[in-house]
């Protein structure tokens, strides 16, 4: 029963659209067909009666990344805000493979939400570094996965992160000082076959078995058990804000968790941030042309978006005055709608732009503009985050709950 | 080419004899055929060369497991006494997989011999209790597996360890207590492939995860760099002592060392214990009628062998007397070879038996009376073993190098 639900749940990538853990891509130039990835995950749109009940619920304005569809599909949010108008608390949870490459302004998207969720909502947040997860699918050493996850820590902690009720690990560190983590797992690996992850995740008989194993360890942090330190033997529901491309492990631990009798965690799903190249790939740290970096300068972000970023603007001024730009391609504009606050600003450069008004070297130094003081901000907080200030991160300890 | 290596290790049942690390039987009155199972295995004999170069290495007389085939193969011995030898440390290792059932007189076996291993060796030892392959495996909560380790543990103690020199540990407490372990597990997971377990192991596609990554669980103890609370950043050989079924993890291990640039562990292995009923069968706690307990009185003691011990004699007394009693299938005659210690003794028993001089209700009350005081010392040390006295077994600690 419960094998033939998750086979259900089968990595069926589309022809044209590719989203698993691994892979993103599109044969799109306006990007990700995301609404058809809504059905073919299974997962809830976020409409805008959500979207009011998230503002009726919070007292808050909601954020321009749930305005804009940027976090675009959930699981059962519809619960975890009844929850929290019931007074009731709930815990964040969301996470990062440790990469070498320095973080760009993509990897943020989740972190800068998360960040505002627990503004919003005052609630514990647990991230994870899946350092492991990096060692088994890379050929880099247990030691270096460590160091990067590290480092990493420091970059995220730099998005504002609040000491006093978020909580970071490392899994090569943290699971050998946490009983429960260990016990999570096993309990988790008890419920899930072969198959199933073959079934979920693609993996092969010739994957090593640590591969094979990893769900478990990033499903394990979706269930408040995991972490008595921090909810003692209460059991605290999970909401994961995290990329689409990692639902197929939380639709593993709505299933686990079904069998474990623990609350099944929710999800909120974001789009990806586009390359500079254009909306068929997702911005990638391993193409330094194609993003842009959390340690960029501001002159190397105002030449990769006027040399890099793909332009929805016409050939000449002339046919651009009469036929207008495409904004469904202009990655000038994407960044816009994930960066620029405010919409009747974003929706006068539309209609300028598509109108022809505004020519793609006006729109991308508007874009320059709004990204340039998001980045030296970031920088500034980035360069506070010593190792003491990441050690209280990292401490094991009873947090705010 | 690793791989390709691992897969001729494959389970290969033989028709007549199965010994995998969940089965064992044969259909021989006699037993399972153990030169048979070297060659499957591809193991080596303790031949007469091996037993001497270790009495003349650690100057003490053999032990009768040694002297008399029951430890009968091994993996890489001769390196281990050259080592000795040479002046230089290894250490010990071996294990248990937990039960709710009492142990039985077949369970101590090994760890008699381990006792004695470290005593001419003295070497550290670390006892592995692995609650989690249980909980995996059974219908069992983490929980329950837990508890039942810790009460095997007490079992276990009273066959005479030293906590000088002796780190006893169960899986699902000490992972978590322990990061280099979880370090390990994932640098073992690395190097071996689902086709792999399931060659070695026999694992299928229907099976649960956590049953497929097990073998890193089994294999990360024989590295000394599991521990470096015992071993500091020392490289230090191990020496495995266990029944002949165990092997196929250490199969793995060996492999999976050389991978890792670390020594592989050296081997040695037991015969089993056969059931009261019969050589075809090893001692079984789930068959009250087939073992004798370690919390057995000496009443039960005797009357299980007489009652159930499948006896080589002949069917009258006349018969007997002129044909003589089969050793090779009389079991309390295969007891004696196990617990009896003088070799002069159990020849004479063996020639008179053999003869038809001594009948089977003579060589019943001689082997209640040898297994007896066994178990009533045993006992004696059992009832010792308090809670405090196995905290200082599963205190993480420095222990003596």
């Amino acid at each position: 029963m419960a094998e033939e639900q998750l086979n259900k749940m089968s990595i069926h990538n589309d022809e044209d659209d590719v989203v698993d853990p691994w892979n993103v891509s599109t044969k799109s130039e306006s990007g990700l067909d995301y609404d058809k990835l809504i059905k073919r995950f299974g997962s809830q749109k976020i409409d805008q009666e959500l979207i009011d009940k998230f503002e009726r619920v919070t007292g808050k304005k909601a954020h321009r990344f749930l305005r804009r569809g940027i976090f675009f599909s959930h699981r059962d949010l519809h619960s975890i805000l009844s929850l929290h108008e019931a007074g009731k608390k709930f815990y964040l949870y969301t996470g990062r493979g440790p990469s070498s490459e320095s973080m760009h302004i993509g990897h943020m998207i989740p972190f800068m939400f998360t960040k505002w969720l627990q503004d919003v909502f005052n609630v514990p947040l647990i991230i994870q570094l899946t350092d492991d997860e990096k060692a088994m699918w890379r050929d880099i050493k247990v030691e270096e996965a460590r160091k990067m996850a590290h480092s990493n820590a420091k970059d995220i902690i730099a998005v504002g992160f609040d000491p006093g009720n978020t909580f970071i690990f490392n899994d090569l560190d943290f699971i050998g000082q946490c009983p429960a983590f260990y016990q999570n797992m096993v309990r988790i690996q008890k419920c899930v076959t072969f198959n199933q992850v073959k079934g979920i995740f693609g993996f092969g008989d010739s994957d090593v078995i640590g591969k094979i194993t990893f769900p478990s360890i990033e499903a394990a942090p979706a269930f408040s058990t995991t972490f008595p330190f921090i909810f003692g033997d209460k059991v605290v529901p999970c909401l994961v804000p995290c990329a689409i491309d990692q639902d197929p492990y939380f639709r593993m631990s709505r299933d686990v968790a079904a069998r474990l009798k623990l609350p099944k965690p929710a999800l909120i799903h974001s789009t990806f941030l586009p390359a500079l190249q254009g909306a068929q790939h997702k911005m990638s740290a391993s193409d330094p042309n194609a993003s842009i970096f959390l340690n960029d300068t501001p002159k190397q972000i105002k030449n990769k978006i006027n040399k890099y970023a793909f332009s929805g603007g016409q050939a000449t001024v002339e046919e651009h005055r009469e036929k207008g730009g495409n904004t469904d391609v202009d990655i000038s504009f994407k960044y816009l709608t994930f960066f620029l606050e405010d919409d009747d600003e974003l929706a006068e450069i539309k209609k300028s732009y598509e109108s022809g008004e505004m020519l793609t070297g006006e729109l991308k130094k508007i874009a320059i503009e709004t990204i340039t003081p998001i980045i030296q901000e970031y920088q500034e907080r980035r360069a506070k985050v010593t190792d003491d200030v990441m050690q209280e991160f990292f401490k094991i300890r009873k947090i705010n709950v």
